[in-house]
């Protein structure tokens, strides 16, 4: 299974760096991770509606310019459903069993994530009520993975 | 105000504890974070529900004498109630409000808390429907804390 990770921002922090690097190590055994990184658009410092707006349809055509066509398309956003970690690892098994051997996970600029991506996604998660940045974001997307693929490998990780 | 985050298990990734002195280090001008450790019970590879129960009252006993009883005593568990960032910041608030100048958290180890511990506490909160590891969940936790005091502040950190 390919797993797509397309994200809007870049990591500033070291930590964070070191996190997702030390997670998409420990999922080499299970996946190989794609990472697909998004410019994200400058705004004002108050950005008006429209402003917001317009920003994210710019992000959200190059989102869907780079997403892969025949993967099995997730997009992260609060008000998307909820699922338990083994929940989540069913995702993944029900990816494989209709045939998909690629997924894609979109997170979004701190603005979220244009109608047309949602649109064009198959299914919509959301991981909390709470608003994370989206660079803890994709740490816990990551630990996420790595923990639905120990659970449906039987693995001692997730108690 | 004081916020004491109460944790059982340390953190083992040096990257989660760099961002854990990150987000300290940040709070520092809104409130003094005091970092209460527990000890975590080692257990047996696969342990009974009798095992687990007995380590929970361990863990449960040594959370009780540390938890301040003066706070305002917070659980972290799934069973809790979810919040979004800014209902999470009204918690500080209202706290405030009646009277308390410390709030505690509480972050079992990865079994959980015992029955005794969630008793003693003024509220049950739940961050996600997922399982995240105790030291991740140190990261979201104190992020959160401090996006709270953003969020009372009027900061441009939350938006």
């Amino acid at each position: 299974m390919t797993v797509n990770i397309i994200f809007v921002g870049n990591l500033k922090e070291s930590f964070f760096e070191e996190a997702v690097r030390e997670y998409e190590k420990r999922l080499g055994a299970y996946c190989k991770i794609n990472n697909i990184y998004i410019k994200e658009q400058r705004m004002s410092e108050k950005p008006s509606e429209a402003e917001i707006a317009a920003t994210l349809k710019k992000e959200g055509d190059q989102i869907l310019a780079a997403l892969p066509s025949r993967s099995y398309k997730i997009a992260l956003c609060v008000e998307g459903k909820q699922l338990t970690s083994e929940g989540f690892a069913d995702v993944f098994e029900s990816a494989a069993n209709n045939g998909y051997n690629e997924i894609s996970f979109i997170i979004g600029s701190s603005c979220g994530l244009s109608h047309e991506v949602k649109a064009a996604c198959d299914k919509r998660l959301s991981v909390s009520m709470m608003t994370f940045p989206h660079r803890l974001m994709r740490v816990i997307l990551l630990e996420q993975i790595y923990r639905a693929q120990n659970i449906l490998g039987g693995g001692k990780y997730h108690k």
